[in-house]
């Protein structure tokens, strides 16, 4: 007879000892998987064994039925349990989860930083967004809870549409709008729907991520040059690419901004074959500082041949993980065939917060004081850099709109700049770093300053560290 | 000289006029993709144009910078502003968005319907998930609005980690822990890492789903059968498989659970190759009626060969779009090494919120009346059913767990079953549905019934429609 140790400390929800059926169970199993209980063995009854345990033979039953369910026995009807075969080495016991390296490598952080995955968030205004989130508590929660179409909320994507026709010349229909947890999953589902076996291009030098989705996505892809202009269409031409992702409202990190010449040159590209398609990444053309944005390319898009994205990561805060795409009507279709099965991946409460932040204003206010926070810290920055600068050996670029500068030092390689720079004590980024490995034009080179989540207060004693850094 | 209407009601932020910039500049613009002004023509200097229609110098320049800034004038310095050449047709002026299909196709609903989707959202327990929502609100909003690391933020991990050790007999690390915008999405990141170039075998009959999932990432997927207790492993290694997919704490429809000694077999078939691996998708597994839930296999899994996957939209909300899985050692470090430039597709605040919700016990407590809330559903449908089927005509299946019923009525098809019940009004699910096309048994054949969604109130009279359908 089994002899199994039990430790009745009562089952209730602020014990931590086990029920008892739970330890009988547990015994049993241990004594399955080390081969003391063999194959083929009978257990004892539940009778006898609830009488030698002196637990009530429901406790002992749970017990079984858990270890049949699990397969460790088997009942056979009118006779009793058996121990099955388990054809498997005894189980290793893991005490232990694996010793694994930490999540974040711990790389030295240099006294200033100009990365350009920056976002002011200082400025957000968060009682604004905790109003609307307590108002949106207070509405109906069943709604709330069930999940939203996968294309999103049909209100807040009647918002974005909106916003896109009044500030970026776009007229879309909400039924055109996906919704999705950022451009990045955007970009995959785009790939889904386009294709994987087609080419994609991108701009040389460009985001880098953008090559990494694609190709993590299973396109191969391809890189073309730019000229003053923007994306080369005639390189283009010869790539053999049949979609390209372009950045015309504000190249990162050149700054060009695509004209409308070349604009349409790239639709006329797109007419040539059927599937072409121009992926328009629109993420930072809302900080432009003079004059209106310029507007996207898919408002000269009269044939279907644009998707168009953008997100709020950028524009609201890095942690709402909401970005949208815009579906040509024909992809519409393809979409609704076949990819309607994705749920949207987005809760809902973000949705509808946002929902009601577009709605009512919020949005626009937001965008308009970030822009004039962000064109001050721009100006502070040009500001510095030209009282440390007397002899003009800088060269300034992408200015005009964006979140980052590109500079040059007469006489200086980007290496030294971004070496002398880093013993100051100040991170800048060589542009190189953006370039496809092993196409760098030997005359490029400069580096790349984020000051979107820069702070103020530093600018100043940066940009001296600077100065002395490349002796300027 | 031209002669541009203009409309000065000012430019306030509460004016519906564009400020006069704009004006001059939407005016040109219109002429020069009109053809009205020719490519290299030149406009009148700034002075000249500014006395003519009495408005500031300044308010011209923007307008002119604007035009330059898009490319349809070129400045020559000391020279003037000149129109480009666009080398297009004039621009299609669209007034209206395409008119499309709406978003949700109007299908007739039936009074009742048996879907297998729903989520009983009514026993949520919405004023915690308020009060905690506001509590998060108040603490450091610069947190919360910074991007959390893209597996998730690590106190949510260290959570789900010790959940899975307490309910589900995982020991995990949180490094392993990858949370992301739902198994959908992360099931597309598994094919990523995984690589789609292998075959994947998923289980048939089984979640349309998942083959749909796999196959948008671009893998190979092939069907395996199941026998009594699950996936054929004989079959699995027979189809040339490299990863398959399966559910072996409860089979979806059919509700196997899959015995020790098979999984021990299904281990066995991973370590036969090298790269062969296991997706243990554990979705219902909570909602196991009598004993305690089934392990997961993951916790068999003594050589990496595991990625578990499971779901908050289950057992919280569908619209909380909130998923894991958990990566074994070395795919960890593939994962860390290519793939970690994926930004967390969970909003922070979604994870702070839900981090609280576990850690303070409240997802333990809500589990356990879901479970309760469920069984007491389970029981009253099948109590109406042996109530309304005196002669035994039905056979049920797949009653032990999970949220549905699997039912058979003898000497009726399929077909017959799901027709007849829909001409009563309730809407139940054929069984062949879940089976790849061209694979259902002739033997098969069977109705589902989702009840996680069903109101109770109506289960009297939909089990009363259903017997006069099925003539029981």
């Amino acid at each position: 007879m089994l002899t199994i140790p039990l430790n009745s400390g009562g089952s209730s929800p602020f014990s931590k000892q086990p029920p008892l059926y739970e330890q009988i169970y547990r015994y049993i199993r241990g004594e399955i998987e080390a081969g003391r209980l063999a194959a083929g063995e009978k257990l004892p009854s539940k009778r006898a064994l609830s009488a030698h345990l002196k637990v009530s033979q429901n406790t002992v039953e749970t017990a079984y039925e858990q270890l049949t369910a699990e397969g460790y026995l088997l009942a056979r009807p009118r006779s009793g349990y058996y121990v099955q075969r388990l054809e498997t080495p005894s189980r290793a016991v893991q005490a232990q989860p694996p010793a694994l390296p930490p999540d974040t490598p711990d790389i030295p952080k240099p006294a200033f930083d100009f990365h350009t995955g920056g976002v002011d968030t200082d400025h957000f205004p968060f009682s604004v967004w905790a109003k609307l989130t307590r108002e949106i508590l207070c509405e109906d929660s069943r709604r709330l809870l069930q999940a939203v179409h996968p294309q999103g909320d049909p209100t807040l994507r009647a918002e974005i549409a909106r916003y896109l026709r009044e500030y970026r010349g776009i007229l879309a229909s909400p039924e055109q709008i996906v919704v999705g947890a950022g451009s990045e999953y955007l970009l995959g589902l785009a790939i889904q729907l386009l294709g994987r076996e087609k080419r994609y291009a991108v701009e040389n030098p460009g985001y880098p991520k953008t090559r990494r989705i694609l190709e993590g996505g299973g396109a191969a892809v391809v890189p073309v040059e730019l000229d003053e202009d923007g994306l080369r269409v005639d390189r283009l031409r010869r790539s053999g690419a049949a979609v390209v992702h372009v950045t015309p409202s504000h190249h990162f990190p050149l700054g060009t901004v695509m004209p409308v010449r070349r604009r349409a040159e790239l639709l006329r590209w797109a007419l040539e074959e059927d599937g072409r398609y121009i992926l328009e990444d629109d993420y930072d053309s809302e900080f432009r500082f003079s004059g209106r944005p310029i507007p996207a390319l898919q408002g000269l898009d009269t044939a279907d041949r644009v998707i168009y994205f953008n997100t709020f990561a950028k524009t609201l805060a890095p942690s709402l993980r909401i970005g949208y795409m815009v579906l040509p009507a024909p992809l519409l279709a393809v979409y609704r065939r076949d990819f309607l099965f994705y749920s949207s991946t987005v809760p809902s409460f973000e949705q509808h917060v946002l929902r009601r932040f577009l709605q009512e204003g919020y949005f626009e206010r937001h965008l308009s004081r970030m822009r004039n926070r962000y064109k001050a810290q721009r100006d502070a920055l040009l500001g510095e850099f030209a009282r440390r600068d007397p002899s003009g050996k800088l060269r300034i670029q992408a200015q005009e709109s964006g979140l980052h500068l590109l500079l040059r030092v007469r006489g200086l390689e980007e290496a030294a700049m971004v070496a002398s720079a880093e013993a100051e004590g100040v991170r800048v980024y060589g542009l190189s770093a953006y370039y496809q490995a092993g196409t760098v034009p030997a005359r490029e080179g400069g580096a790349v300053l984020g000051y979107a989540g820069f702070p103020p207060s530093s600018t100043e004693e940066a940009v001296a560290r600077l100065a002395k850094a490349w002796a300027l």
